[in-house]
């Protein structure tokens, strides 16, 4: 009888540590520790012009009420059954009909709301609301009470379609989610509508507070004046060869991000604008404000128009091109790659 | 011949030790380590009404091309000769005529320009320049080129007044001034008017500006805005016992001071309102934007009006009622106090 | 024909929308956003009496320099094929006999080595090496080049066991991971031995070193000087009722953790101590250095010897008791918590 | 009668204004804003040999009880009457004979002790005891309670003289000094000798310490680490052409400074060491420990031995040679002047 090879003998090896629940790290090492980032999402794109009715649809199939939050999950072709855009954030399109009330509750998860469509609908967090319009960016930061809701349609309201990006993804790897509801549908108000930013919006503070929290106190970020900074940069003749116009929005009491896990921008690309490919470690949704123009995305190109959303997952090349002057609102996992120390960026 | 007595030996001592520039701690000590400050600067308040002409004066005096900076020096009279408003802090009323330049420079101290009355001149630092307005609250920060001028009659220019307020004494208490002129009166201009404030001023920030400076990137804060957010928080009812209703300017990038050396402060005070008596060691010189009132500090007591200054120093008790609706402006060395752990503040 | 119901209406709204790649948010809404953490990791134990034999066994199996990294992993029975101890950490026991070389290279993922058994085998990072002995606490951060060495037999090397603590989970789940191999088998040794720990561990830091990374200088903190630690503070009559005497290791130059994903205790349970129950956020791996006791993890409970490995996951209560005087050193993904702002803690 | 000359015309301009305590700037303008700084404060030295006996003296002169704190000043000869070596900085010789104290009592100045001869004293603070001996650097951090005391002359107590350092001139120039004495002679001791260091000197932190102070919790540096470091340092090959081989002391929880106003270092400059020459807008003041050499400042030239203290000025150039192997302790105000941004520092 012929003696085992090293094959067999490594093979016998791996079955005896197998029963200590050990496994050889050799055989995997090149997996664990890549040349470079191998990622499972895709780049995808979402047509609004084709997915607005099914949204719409959305209101006769479920209440407000019934669904907690009436959203249609954006769901990665590369990470199916997970719910999830990319690793660490989540995107949805939630309506709220005139009338309805998404009842208040709070969680651990980061959430930004960035108004597609419609306008008069509110959120309340922190015992203050704020009225919604196209293209501002809101946030409901971590363990805060928030609900949305919308006047009737007496009162002037209209079906409003937001775009709804979180951290779920992320928190759920990290084992960190805690919900509760709120006893009410409606959490008490304590402050006028534009307090907060009465407060922190025009670069002052009061003169006591004390920064307590990683989070903006500002919770809308109008779109009328972020648009109305890319449009004096651009007429100043700032144009990055990569980026356009580009902004960040901002914690005003830090000067960093809004939340702590997701970083948002707006960009202007005027018409004619053919970017340059770069790629970064932090993955990234884009939401189409204006404009028309094409994303190119590793080897594969998306068209864009008004309200598409599509994604960049890491390391993936991306270049922008515009056709019509176009605003783009992006959000990404920046904040946490920076946090711990992984964030990787290239301009080629 | 009889024994020296104590006090004869310790004063041969002293003698003896003197010759070796040592001095005896504790016949000082009480002196050097006292049990609460003993500011020498006084409180004291400038009246406008009562110096307007001479500020106006200065224009035959001198031209601000031979003056460099035309500015009257608001003396402390508890610190005569010091041209200190404060042992940190300078104040200066400075006049610019129609047609005039006062000459680009730079220095390691750093400087506020608070409007007083007329519109239309200009400061740049940085290559930009920004038009003042009455109210405006203007930064030239440590070892910016600055320089000012005001438009000739004929394109509107009319003269303008400005409080200056720098931290000079500061800065020669700490032997580290440096100075230097600029070649030509005024600096190249390289950038549009409002490009810093579009880049920073609203909540958002360029995606690849990276902060490595402590000084805001703003460097006019408009009344109009400020106005805005006083206005607005009075009318959510908001009012402090002490303060009315009062907000700190923001560096942006950072939530701190827009200087490391000097905060800024502007406060609301609603006719009838009657404040509380607090005292802090920072040491504040206010300026009258609107309306009139009183400023009780220690056992003395200030009516005001537009325009006047007034001056509290370290620890002193101060509190301010308003018999018409007041805007303050103020400026303190808090942050000098506050990075050196050695701000103490207590409301009574 | 029946009406179709309500379940069937939504049945089929849900397969139309799927082709869009949209799912309904309400389905799920529950599963993401859980009352609690609900981790899938264990609890486990690794009893180093039970494993030892294969642990030096793999010696025979394959040659340092064939496996790169001659590794068991301990892999978490929640988490089969993941080659993960927890969503964000790895544990491994790496063996090196005398004479071998593990080949110089680096990668984005942070690693700790816990020395088991065996002196005399060296670490290299940044151009420096460091001597390895039994519960010393060693880094190879982020990025950084570097290869593990035992001396021949001949030169007194002896077989080396320790734990390997990285955050490869993590940086798969962010899609961050890059990796490179150094074009020889050792970097090139710039600095003699003890010179990192000479310039940063006597709480001193070079006059010129400005700090421009996110990680400790120190890549050693040897066993006697935190053993000699945890010994005073007892001494001293330190004993926390839940922790005993538990110290974190530290960055000097921040007074940060180590790295930025990982934190990094040793503690000090007295023979007799009764820990009382607590629960996180953040995972932790324990390796007992010394003594003997019991693990009390959620439901279940495991008795611990010297070098046995064991693993709390998120939120899971803990509470540890001694039978004799022991040492455990532990690490977990706290900083990845904390800088997200989802670290939380109960002490019950 | 001629018409007034334009010099008479100002000169009674400046009359009518000074009535309303305002001067003109320009008439001013270069001395408030140097081109560079022009230190009042002079080099000097104080040669240990000569006044030791008098700072030995003054142990029959008074006795610490009535003095509080027998310290002899060391008076810069720019600053006559001040008690302060430079504009921020103090500094004096204490002396402690045994079976005194030096009772307790709380300030908000900053104080550092450097041991220069006798061992055995004690300082308390915060409720802890640390035992001197010559080299140790002790800190009493702003409004910490603390005394100094010395065994008996039966339980081995001997003369002890240190170095005082405090920042007692910056404090008094701030407006912002307060104090209080302890009704007892000495305050309660809550924690035994060595407890912090313990805690915070090894490189560890206790796991739920928050900094939530500016200030060093280690408050005895000894000597024997400090120069254990420097030693390592050179036999490794460091030796910086103008600093020889230098350490600053760093706050173990921050990696700043012990203090937040006061910068401490020690260097070694071995036999034959011919330092080049820098200046700082630090002001600094050196304490020999061991050697001698030669300071040169500015023009002029200092032989130093042991136990000596010089003084170099703001902005002065200093350039350091050792005509034996020589350990030099200093401090200075280095971080006032990098906290408010007004550092500058120039290798020449």
């Amino acid at each position: 009888m012929n003696a085992p090879t090293q094959r067999e003998q490594r093979a016998a090896y791996y079955e005896s540590i197998a029963h200590q629940r050990l496994t050889p790290l050799w055989e995997s090492l090149h997996n664990l520790v890549p040349k470079q980032p191998q990622p499972v999402a895709q780049a995808a794109i979402w047509k609004y012009a084709q997915i607005r009715d099914l949204v719409m649809q959305a209101g006769s199939v479920i209440s407000a009420e019934e669904a907690v939050r009436r959203v249609l999950v954006l769901e990665n072709p590369g990470l199916p059954g997970k719910s999830s855009m990319t690793p660490n954030l989540y995107a949805g399109l939630q309506l709220i009909l005139p009338g309805e009330i998404a009842p208040s509750h709070r969680h651990t998860q980061s959430a930004l709301r960035f108004i597609v469509e419609g306008r008069g609908a509110w959120t309340a967090v922190n015992g203050e609301r704020t009225t919604m319009h196209p293209g501002d960016f809101i946030i409901t930061p971590s363990w805060t009470w928030h609900d949305h809701g919308n006047p009737s349609v007496e009162e002037g309201g209209e079906p409003v379609v937001w775009l709804d990006g979180l951290d779920i993804p992320l928190v759920a790897h990290l084992d960190a989610g805690f919900a509760e509801n709120y006893p009410e549908a409606t959490q008490p108000l304590s402050r006028a509508e534009g307090d907060s930013f009465a407060r922190f919006g025009h670069n002052m503070a009061p003169v006591r507070q004390r920064v307590t929290d990683p989070t903006s106190p500002i919770f809308n970020y109008p779109y009328e004046r972020s648009r109305e900074a890319l449009d004096a940069l651009y007429r100043n003749g700032e144009l990055d060869e990569w980026d356009g116009v580009k902004l960040r929005y901002v914690n005003p009491t830090t000067g960093g991000w809004p939340m702590p896990t997701i970083a948002t921008f707006m960009q202007f690309l005027p018409a004619g604008f053919t970017g340059r490919s770069y790629q970064s470690t932090d993955a990234t949704v884009y939401c189409v404000v204006e404009g028309r123009g094409t994303a190119h995305i590793g080897e594969r190109e998306f068209a864009f128009e008004p309200h598409d959303v599509f994604v960049v997952p890491s390391w993936q090349p991306v270049r922008l091109s515009a056709s019509a002057d176009s605003v783009l609102f992006s959000y990404s996992d920046r904040p946490v790659m920076a946090a711990l120390n992984l964030l990787r960026e290239q301009r080629n």
